[in-house]
């Protein structure tokens, strides 16, 4: 199995996608630099928690749905 | 609403008390330090995803259960 990075990484990009958003403009709404916010997609990026708090914020969900089958 | 940090912990402490293993087996089992396993169920730690991975495969949960209702 990818470890949980990649895994996350995927979620976030597909998530992203779904609600139609370029990277840059969600980088903005999260207050990410864009080039945090690519490498978190990539999953090169060992993301926190309270990285994670601001992205399900961001995306408007839970944090949990954020972790939705991973 | 509390922070993450404190949800999750709040959390992992409970899964663990759940499962009956003190906080120092359990934090043998993680690998980590007694003192960090402290930090993290008292909310103090800033967890990155590899930490969260590992403590998913020490309870035996996926991720997704590991935030569940987060």
């Amino acid at each position: 199995m990818e470890t949980l990075r990649k895994r996350f990484g995927e979620r976030v990009r597909q998530l992203r996608r779904d609600a139609g958003v370029s990277q840059e403009d969600f980088a903005d709404k999260c207050g990410f630099a864009r080039s945090y916010m690519s490498r978190i997609e990539r999953g090169t990026s060992n993301l926190s928690l309270d990285g994670i708090e601001r992205l399900a914020a961001s995306f408007g969900i839970t944090v949990e749905d954020l972790f939705r089958g991973l």
